[in-house]
């Protein structure tokens, strides 16, 4: 029980993303002083966002056996680097033994830290799935951070084309896409944004514009990744169990 | 057993890289298309060069529990991003009931294929360890590839020290060390290099000196990938099984 699960997949690149954020979080000077992860990389599981907008097939036995999957593998920790998914968040962390990070909740978390009490005007770029099914407004609320959701005239279509272009490979037209919706939001007072898909990084990371906007960008899976990695080196995981 | 299986950990960079190669090599537009991976992320197997020259513990228990893991995940082949621990390929590939690629295999036969003929001298850039086992150079010669391996003064120091900074996280040092290497190959005549060690491309993809080298660079990550894929694409693991 002293690994690391993932339920990955969704998508494929943004799981490596994040694989990629736990190794740059863990203080290590050699290979033995990571943390174990065993990844389970699921990408046929049914568009989240589709299923929750009514028009797709239901993800969740799809998801379930991932869980399954990681769980039997011996993790004492799951982490989603999926924000869509976490519309069936009460039945997966139900139905698993080792307990759940939630990405929203995490991500929300490190804003109302980070903030301290300064005025915050927070844009949620997620997908349609993600803004219907509500659990980013949801945690805002609870925390009392003023918030808004792009519509059409505010960028919502640009950030569907980003995670599209992401999800089909095309960082650079995600890239794009992404700079695009950082232009629409001007006009709505925001001062912070979450990236509230994990697609959105990675075009993100390659996008001039995310790295000249005044806007904070906050991003889900590094937040993600910070409160697991956080959660394993409280448990020690990192040191290994063959040193007697 | 539609799912390819990945023994990382060694290191966890590596792997990460190895994972972002299955997904471009993968062609897909959406996630659904692209293949289900389980990965078995263990830093914690002990080191595989000093085992294999008698300075340290026997990693092979720790390597066949992770092989463990993966056939319990039912997968349906295994790759190793990590050459060193082909050192007990052998008894990994005895133990385990899925098939597993032999990366050192995968790598050779991709020169074969690639040269046609040509006249060639190959560097076997890799750990000691590696070196010490001698998997690359009995492929080499059954395949009647002329080779050598570096010595102190044709490079071994600076291979060595390439593969320790990639592990400590120090990319930019190991790209240095990468660019050394390959400056002290200049006097052996040696035409293509097999970067036999799955830390080496990483440091080769920062490092100037790999975009200008005249030497042929040839990845055994990605090599191992290529194969990887071609097997789970003959296989059709990228089709969906939910999909009737």
């Amino acid at each position: 029980m002293s690994r690391i699960g993932v339920l990955g997949g969704m998508g494929p690149s943004a799981t490596v993303d994040f694989m990629d954020k736990i190794i740059q979080l863990t203080p290590a000077t050699r290979d033995q002083e990571h943390l174990p992860v065993i990844v389970a990389n699921l990408p046929h599981v049914p568009d989240r966002s589709s299923a929750i907008l009514g028009t797709g097939p239901d993800p969740l036995d799809a998801l379930l056996a991932g869980i399954d999957v990681l769980n039997d593998a011996g993790v004492g920790v799951i982490a989603i680097p999926c924000n869509s998914s976490h519309h069936w968040y009460a039945q997966i962390a139900a139905h698993s033994r080792a307990p759940v990070i939630h990405i929203a909740q995490s991500c929300v978390a490190a804003i109302a830290t980070a903030s301290q009490d300064r005025p915050l005007r927070v844009a949620v770029l997620a997908t349609r799935g993600a803004l219907a099914s509500g659990f980013y407004q949801h945690a805002l609320r609870e925390r009392g951070i003023d918030f808004l959701v792009p519509d059409a005239s505010t960028g919502q279509d640009h950030v569907d084309a980003c995670i599209r272009a992401v999800k089909g490979g095309d960082v650079q037209a995600g890239a794009a896409a992404f700079g695009r919706a950082l232009e629409a939001l001007a006009a709505t007072g925001a001062t912070a944004v979450i990236m509230g898909c994990t697609e959105l990084p990675i075009a993100a990371q390659a996008a001039r514009a995310a790295q000249h906007t005044p806007l904070a960008l906050v991003d889900s899976s590094l937040e993600l990744a910070r409160a697991t990695v956080a959660f394993a080196l409280d448990k020690g995981w990192n040191k290994p169990t063959w040193v007697s």
